[in-house]
């Protein structure tokens, strides 16, 4: 049994995402209406030295969080660059740092049910300094090195699906080479 | 540095979600404004015997997805319904089982840039059939019970958020137990 889309509306377009409904028919017959929410996709980092993970504290207005804690991410919002130039991106500007090493971890969507967010996550080693970084100073984010062997303590924080996936995945990682 | 939401302004009322506009305003007098999607939040259960754990295959129409693997769970939205008796509701309307231990994982939000929607995932053990299971008809999910000792495969597969992270969260459990 599969489905196609048979039509969209949009009802609300703001400044980073869209709303409005979409409909689908079945192969039965069967036709279906869901909310939709389009979103043009994200990209985050677990960046990982010898002693520390670099997360960070932002606020999140929609959720009432003064400091969430966060991997470095960031939208695909730049015409034709992919999730892992962005990903790259996002390490300079929000942490000031560049890496050797790239390697994706997994992508997901946040919420399939509405949204079409689909974020992929990069583990990130051989960090150095990046002379060339720009941060964005419109952002409110403090730079967070967290100490690995305390990864537990992040874990336990955390309240952001893509941060949990990356912090579960390298706790899993570390375990395992343990 | 702390900020309070000024006000908010609907733009589209969904069957799910809602949409709009908010705006908040920072201690230093800054206001920023905000897409925002209203949701109702929901519950997740990695239902866990001897041998698998209980995943479930359906159709997320709004990311193409003909059958997403994914744990058993649903909104809460029934009125007065904590989450964990949400929990308790799906893994019996989905799965058609009850669990007698039941332990919080950890609870956070599927996209906390734009969305309100907060997940409480579950440990549910020690299940058996329940008889008075009331399936959901009008739902397209086949029932999938994963063997433990492919999990990682599980994990591979999937792109949901709350079902790899209730997975890699099993996953860390197992290999600390092996």
């Amino acid at each position: 049994m599969s489905f196609e889309p048979i039509g969209s509306e949009v009802r609300f377009q703001g400044a980073m995402v869209k709303a409005g409904v979409e409909r689908y028919r079945y192969d039965d017959g069967a036709e279906v209406s869901r909310d939709k929410v389009w979103h043009p996709g994200a990209a985050g980092v677990v960046a990982v030295d010898a002693q520390t993970v670099w997360l960070t504290r932002q606020p999140r207005e929609t959720v009432g969080a003064q400091a969430s804690l966060e991997i470095p991410a960031g939208k695909l919002d730049v015409e034709g660059e992919s999730p892992l130039q962005t990903a790259k991106r996002e390490l300079s500007e929000e942490i000031g740092q560049r890496a050797e090493r790239w390697e994706e971890i997994t992508a997901f969507y946040t919420s399939p049910g509405f949204s079409d967010e689909r974020i992929w996550l990069y583990h990130a080693t051989d960090l150095s300094d990046d002379p060339d970084s720009e941060p964005d100073d419109s952002e409110r984010i403090e730079i967070v090195r967290w100490p690995l062997e305390r990864l537990d303590d992040a874990i336990a924080q955390c309240e952001d699906s893509k941060t949990l996936i990356g912090l579960l995945w390298l706790r899993l990682r570390t375990s395992r080479h343990a």
